[in-house]
């Protein structure tokens, strides 16, 4: 940690720094320039929170050395880790495309989308079961009845089952119900409780990156499922917040070659949600392949304009199959495969 | 709702809105213009889900006529809604202060920062037993037993608590101690089912905007809480996300003219999370109070510098009380008294 | 052009923007709902400003139907545009990979930098002689001279150059130097008299986003160049502004296929100015291509850790044959070639 | 400057750093931490680039220490700078409030423009005789007739005259004219030819933020014209590009305290672009003068639905008066006077 003291800085001020450095646990260094002094301090800065050195009368700026995340950083795990889901691996060599509708609606509905889900050769699914609206006036989910009517679907073609846990009590129903992926959703990235709770488990879980989260603080939400045990995390990045209003979100590729850097775990990519239109699926989900993403997460369904939700951004049965195609010409490419 | 057809829209395409239109419950209006079709739909609007319009053939846009948000609108209650929080008024004339430190540390600091809050001429006391931290690895408050701590302190004074929940599981525990007013962080504007509960309960309710929440998505969630039947809401806009890296979060003011437009709810503002820093709090503080906000949630420490958490943001006893002073002028200019 | 009236609105308010539309050349045709009145003006709505009408008491909403970008909308040419630059052509099925330093320094520097590029497999050349820089106090290009030592390595390999243009001045100076291709840099999207400048010549033009422009505002700001009668533009993404801090700009991927539809003209990425990190490059190039891009514009250096500036965004001769490779194998899987 | 190599950074990596510091005239201290080695460079931070050090190899993170802009520095004058516009003073104890309509329309409007703006007791006039319009099928402003009206006008009440230069090639025209303020708008805040351009003047020159820019970018683009020997810098904040699209832009309130910490130039606030509705300008116009604000830029009309531009923005005559009162009331309250 370097801490820049202002150009007028106390020798009473720099000594209270110092002392305040050395109580926390680390070594101060003070070097006096021309201009401003500096102080470096040594050891664990893991130990020295920077806004309790900000709040020093004289301190300008504090600039962390170390990154603050830990385990799932690449440095804590040199090799890309693979995660492991009923015999399927994610964030190896293939590529792992998990699709299906929006949510559950009927089980012949069900059915028909684990069918086409198979067909179209990928190997998870995902529906949701319990949906977070921005309106408490729309369909909120068909609830609990959902995780038996996808299972039952699921099962048939062997596809493990990927839904949204909302509700921290809902968990013990998850698990109960042999959920194979818990995915925690943008709107709970920093729902810590949530957080703590799936890091107790084992299953492996996609954390969705909050509408308007840094890189880092994604990172650290992580680090807090990490934290309690669990090191089966998938990032999924959905598209972010932006100025733009053409489109729902903007999808930051850009996040694919910088989580590879900064972690060891596998990054996905939902292009459902980014772009929010059905016709922009394929081209952001062959761009996610290309920049070197581990997997996708799309949004299909038997039946796009009768879906009882987001029925604007599913493709059908048919484009899934297509796509599929081209993404595994891209995974070749570039040494994958699909 | 308008529903405009793309040029080349085909009578079948058109015919295909008009009856999904009608098996939703609303009438459609064709206009067939020189370049393009659009279509009417009247009658009661959210009845209709804009994306499963917007998912059929032909369709190019659609545009609701209506507000999404019911009983928190301007029009379900002409009047400014003032709120009760035992005995003091929040939405009326006058605009109340609320301060006190981010968390509880010890009894001692809790009885410290209560008197300094109460001679400074706050009525509310605001500080926090849960800490929603970035870092797993950080403090994460003290917990239940800073509930009790906090309400001995605040009773000597007369001050009405005010603390964050974030955890569903502990909304019993915050009855159990009767905090006067629920705080709903920024993390959790969107944690639904813990909006639906706080929605169940009759306490005030601050909801903070969601880190970048539009006006409209914020307005929403107060709505789960209202449509559960608790309209005891205050909106607390305390900065958002932006580009520029100098400061925290980029204080949006221009919501305050918004909401009170809107909405009949009170809107107060957090001008110690928003700039991050203490010294920037007097400006944003008179800044609210200038554009009409009913109240301000202000970080107050009996001392800054040994705070636990945030202490580069708190202002000391002194500042606020000077602060107070400028604050009670501005109001008085526009016609309220503090 | 839609007019949706606040709920309230009487009817001498509904009369005057009936009269204001007609005034203007469109005919109102007034729909009294239930809830609210709605006004939709028939005819050429370009003849009607937005802000004029919602200035108008009881108006509360304005919705445009048309675009307002005319020559460079998709509608007014179905096909693709291809342009030819001295016979290669932009736009049609060959993705084009325009290469070169961020700035001319020596004439050894230009030649060894055409021969890398050339050798790559790159058909254009681009490097600036002017940079816009954000500081006073550097390196702000070598000038005039500076076109004289480009041409002169360009020509050798028969690379047509491209360069960017920051000075309505300077224009018959590129004239002189036949300069094949100008650049608007990001800074100059909406530097609307420069774009009329450029809009009176025949050069084929890339026009770069603003550093936070929409897609409507680059659109439009391409149609002050299209108004003078040059329509050889060729729009360039290169990464806007978001709240994100680990690198640079976000490069927004999803405006490919958002400009394939609403343009006929070609649309290039810069990876290199979006990440602003070499080591991004690869994986942003690939995903342009395979997300549909026409073309990329990327920085490459005969020995990046000597160049003059943006040293750590160039990628070296070695690295830039290597992802040629790669990008043609992405071209043929959607098929295309490179 | 502090340089931070990669966990894994080698001798010669390091020795290459300090080779390249010394080379450019600044001397390199090396610390070997545990984790990391941190090298720091003592002297004249402004002659090193910091991405010429980036693109080093072993090097992960540089941070300057000095801050790159210096003549408009708080450091390089202590106080305030007042600026003198005609023997009104700009930057001193009173809030100074410069109001007229968005364009030139016609002399009578002129006339009209300029009285009520004198009788509500403004100082200052604006009006713009060129406009910068996202299409160019809209009106596009009067041109040079516009400044012989605007002028004519407002000399019958004193009023120096405040107008926007677009195009460097007019310079001379408003010198001519002797244009007492030049406005540089939004979209030219980085057109770095305009700004060196105006920096040869001595005319005082109001420097608009970019729609996205930071504070740092808008005060390096002041140094712009500071290096030029132009001091009369007035900096003015009217909204930033933000996800919200309930209003135009956000007005970005911090940057007042910000501004008036990092620079001893004068600071003003534009609230008619930045919420672009009329009926926001109140609040807006007295959050500005609350948090600080040396002036304000506000457009009136003396009858805005008849504008030819932006009529829904503009206040009329007795609005502008009313909020004069509300907005001296509030500066007297913190010591200054309007």
């Amino acid at each position: 940690m370097i801490i820049i003291m202002t150009p007028g800085a106390s020798d009473e001020q720099i000594a209270a720094v110092e002392e305040k450095l050395s109580a926390m646990g680390v070594e101060p260094h003070v070097s006096r320039g021309i201009e401003r002094t500096v102080v470096g301090a040594i050891g664990d800065e893991s130990k020295v929170e920077k806004e309790l050195i900000e709040a020093l009368a004289g301190v300008e700026n504090v600039i962390r050395v170390m990154k603050p995340y830990k385990i799932v950083a690449r440095s804590y795990h040199e090799a890309d880790t693979v995660i492991d889901i009923k015999g399927i691996p994610l964030g190896g060599k293939t590529v792992q495309v998990i699709s299906g509708p929006c949510s559950v609606e009927t089980q012949e509905q069900m059915d028909a989308a684990a069918k086409a889900v198979a067909e179209a050769g990928c190997r998870l699914m995902r529906v949701g079961a319990f949906k977070p609206r921005t309106s408490p006036y729309t369909f909120q989910g068909v609830g609990v009845d959902g995780l038996t009517m996808f299972r039952n679907a699921a099962e048939k073609y062997n596809l493990p089952i990927v839904t949204e846990l909302m509700d921290v009590r809902m968990l013990d129903t998850f698990l109960e119900h042999d959920v194979d992926v818990i995915q925690i959703g943008t709107r709970n990235m920093q729902n810590f409780d949530l957080l703590k709770e799936v890091g107790r488990t084992h299953k492996p879980v996609i954390l969705k990156r909050g509408m308007a989260a840094t890189v880092k603080e994604w990172l650290m939400a992580a680090e807090y499922i990490a934290a309690g045990g669990n090191h089966n995390i998938i990032f999924c990045e959905r598209g972010v917040r932006s100025f733009e209003t053409y489109y729902r979100n903007m999808l930051d590729v850009t996040a694919i070659p910088v989580l590879k850097r900064e972690t060891h775990l596998p990054i996905i990519i939902d292009p459902s949600h980014a772009g929010g239109k059905s016709w922009m699926v394929p081209a952001l989900a062959r761009a996610a392949v290309a920049a070197g993403a581990d997997g996708l997460l799309i949004e299909s369904h038997p039946s796009p304009c009768e879906a009882w939700c987001d029925a604007d951004q599913a493709i059908d049965p048919q484009e899934l199959k297509t796509l599929m195609g081209e993404l595994r010409g891209i995974a070749q490419v570039i040494g994958r495969d699909l």
